[in-house]
């Protein structure tokens, strides 16, 4: 069978999370959020986080967590600040624009923004004329595999602080950005305003976990949460699945698995000659190409096509906490081939 | 044990889609909607609808169901006609208003929208100093629990033919209503522009079913699903759901196990003199209970408080698929003792 | 010639204030709003209602005023508590919720809200399920001609207070208001939180004055200003506008003036047995007319139909500061040969 | 005095405009634009453009105009392509994301899209995870003070039609543009689907005349305008403005009047070896000064700072139909004086 490196979203879930919901199948729990499970679930996660007065909110995707944090954190005026690969400002259909928003998108070499590119965009907005810039928003891992070190985070961190500025941290690949790095989760909430734990992306079915440190940012969420259509009627599932993830590390371990899947697949890459794109150490990797090549690269292995060049295409592998030993060695398999 | 008749949504899963999931649990498949199983979902409904150019999506919850058919249908001064118990003018945090349109909410005896409730709505919108009243909103079964005759769909169709305007069917209970009427799936496609089937409600853990009849509403929809935040994923997960919930017409027997059982509450609460709110065939049954005897209602049953009034409470049972003979059995003695 | 009462804004403006324009046609000025002219009728305006600390912003219409301002005012889930006759609720084609917001809408006996509709509304709304009512929106003079007396409007603010709710004002009749009762300029600022002092409908070719006195929606307004498309970029036109209408108490004097004229026209409907729909003392006059009538009154007099009912018309008579003798001599002749 | 080349919104009126305003100031009109007077001006400029069945708008100002086209014209995930520098991407607050639509922004050397520019950027946008190109957006002149030829129209006219685009034009400073190339009215219609003839920055108080020519475009226009707020009680003034403009060619002339003196204002810049940042020949011109001098600059001559460089300053200098002899001496003594 042909390797498949096409996402970190291709099964159904982690068999653990699905051990825990037949277990629990027929028991009644009340709906929305409200029952034991959820709250025993973010209570968990505010130990991990080592912050007792987080507000953790268990939502359904992505796209959905992102647009209900910014709906919620702006006024209509108020822009958010991003570098110009973000999954906000690209693969998320304009749901920010939908919410009224404008992105200030900025050009950057890696996909991670840097204070400079911050004070520099946040200067040419000066008056009432143009949109006022209050968040930035990071991923982490970002669109492109790269990660934050610590000090680059807390660097985020001091220019927001200077510019009056929030900080928030789409965290759909959050576990494997912190297995590849000495970020802790306690340090999530000393940088960031509000971020969100990926569970989609890590072993999940469904769900994330928003986070809310900023006091100011917490008031009234689950009203935006329910009218932007992210509150599930049957709440208690996402608890269970974040009750299974934060149980005896399961998340990191899971994202550390992917992180040494996609070193294994880089360790190939290298070995027959193949340039990276960017240089990555979480579970996204980059491959760059000939287009003359590229036919026998999709006959061999099923991945995502990341940018067409004049000569050459990037193509994206995603490793995952499902990948195995066997869809290794079929990879290796497969390159030495071409 | 406390019977339990607080809604339909009190469980995981339907044992059966839980087995799909086990049993498909490693299968990598392509996301968002795009692979086989979600293909092969989609034709299984069409045929059960017994059209062939119906288009279907599964989206994730019945909240974000209707934002995103709404968005995608209307255009920003064009309004929706719904009842003043209308889910989406209660209970959604006004998400459709917050998506610019607005509601003209007609108080109904029953939740229940006529011909002639339309027609008098209608013809107060008459210039463009005024919204343009647009799409009929309608839940079947409707938030009170009562359901429409097909005869009674039909003729609402004629006079949104008659109007100009569009017919949409809130179907988080479709199946209740279906289950309890003559109604069928083939009518569904005859009377409405689109509706959703809800799987939440009866059975599923996630996900609803969303039936564009009118060619003209079809166009570009997956672009709104995906920037209201409604496009999951994993959305292969929807497609075992829905394949399961329509293998064998499982879906129907669901919901007519939970009439029966809504049947058998009627009977315990006509026999113990309860009068009922609404007169409900589906499997929501509405007691009006005096308020010196609250407590003890509340004590002996899990169910909501539907509306607080002077001297009485309405109270709100719900069965659904998990109901069960003990849960009956439990019913019938609690309000015994009562 | 047909005596002409259609409404308070038939004619292009004042005298006054076209001499104005005449006298500083070519005199060059700052755009937007920064110039002198602005910030001196500002400064007129605040010692008017005794309020150095309010914050003054010239908009262009009313539609746009409202709307500007509960942009500004409110978070995508709270809502406005209104009169279901209200502007915004009927004549500003759903520019409200086009910004995201719905309304709530109260059935009143003559357009007025009143403290004991405010709870009884404000107390439906219990959890996160529902919008949150945040805004009460009177209308001063109503739709309806009616009016607020200051102990009635001291009561909103005290429900307000108590409710935690915000208290705006259309004065797009405001200066009618005031001219038919005892409410002064400084009591406007010591019962709204924001209002806005209507000039279209008393004189001005264009403009309305908003007033901001609570200090916590001042913030940032004038990019919510510039973003709904309300910033002049002649912004020094409504300066002189409102300075010449500020000048020696004009605007009080041109609304006594059109009021008075509508005590005319009550005394002729009186005296010719005509009965009114709301008793009001303002320059807005609604007559019951007999249907087998309707043509021969449409015939003798401009006017608008308010209201179509199964036997009568509700016709509306609106004087102005245009309102010559003539114009109620005519009035007088026709009715009289009706 | 100082010579002010602040902009061309500076005077209120053009006299003619206010004559005309003085003669018709009691005459009673309907409201809302619905009076003879926008009729009849109107007609007028349909004439001029040729087109018969052009359907044309009163607006009250440039932002407010392209808010209302946009949210007209386009559906939820539709976005804009225009230039970076375009207004409604830098200028206005973000207006047209607070109504829903993403902007795709192109960075361009002088403020004009070209075809190749749109058909790359076009390109990028591949499916439902990403919004939908649909409208381009262009100014003539632009923000740049360049124009657009004849030949460069009808080249973005040729990619839009074949891309499936609408294309729209800001005409702020069409009249600036007209009479520097050979574009006529005819033109306008046979290239845009819709556009804007700007009055207030022509010798209008207020307004800006919307002409729509593409009929799928035209469909409910006056809903969209009074729900953005753009509807003025007293449209006619509107209807009077745009009949004196366009009465024996004044709109064209005030505009080549203000080219003429910017012409002035070149030669001497050129004269004096200050060097322009953009080619222009409309009322715009933009000059680079060292930063060492600009203080004196900005001491002499009242214009705007268009943008900072690290060792120089761009000036903008604007003329106007208003702008005398006496004006452009003084700007001529001022360089001289630098």
């Amino acid at each position: 069978m042909k390797p498949n490196f096409r996402n970190d979203y291709s099964e159904i879930m982690h068999p653990r999370i699905l051990a825990r919901l037949a277990e629990q199948n027929l028991t009644k729990r009340a709906g929305y959020g409200t029952d034991e499970v959820c709250a025993s679930a973010a209570a968990k996660l505010r130990l991990k986080l080592t912050r007792d007065d987080a507000d953790v909110h268990f939502l359904v995707g992505g796209t959905s967590a992102n647009l209900i944090a910014l709906s919620a954190f702006l006024r209509p005026h108020e822009a958010v600040i991003c570098a110009a690969t973000a999954h906000i400002n690209v693969h998320e259909t304009g749901s920010i624009e939908a919410a009224g928003h404008k992105l200030i998108n900025i050009e950057t070499r890696d996909g991670k923004l840097t204070p400079s590119l911050i004070e520099q965009n946040f200067a040419r907005y000066t008056d009432e004329h143009m949109v006022k810039p209050k968040l930035v928003f990071i991923a982490n891992a970002t669109e492109l595999g790269t990660h934050y070190a610590l000090a680059e985070l807390r660097a985020l961190r001091a220019v927001c602080d200077r510019l009056g500025l929030l900080l928030y941290m789409d965290g759909a690949r959050i576990g494997s950005a912190m297995a590849a790095s000495e970020v802790g989760f306690a340090d999530l909430c000393c940088v960031c305003d509000a971020f969100y734990i990926g569970g989609t992306k890590n072993g999940a079915p469904v769900g994330e976990a928003m986070v809310i440190v900023n006091p100011k940012l917490k008031h009234d969420f689950r009203y935006i949460e329910k009218q932007r259509g992210g509150m599930l009627a049957k709440g208690f599932i996402l608890g269970h699945i974040f009750d299974v993830l934060f149980d005896c590390n399961l998340y990191l371990e899971l994202a550390g698995h992917a992180n040494k899947c996609a070193d294994k697949l880089r360790s190939v890459l290298a070995a027959n000659g193949v340039p990276l794109a960017y240089e990555t150490a979480t579970n996204q990797v980059f491959a760059i190409v000939p287009n003359g090549k590229l036919g026998r690269w999709t006959d061999g292995v099923i991945c995502e096509i990341n940018e067409r060049r004049a000569d050459e295409t990037v193509l994206r592998f995603v490793t995952s906490w499902a990948t195995s030993e066997e869809d290794l060695r079929a990879f290796e398999d497969a390159v030495a081939g071409i």
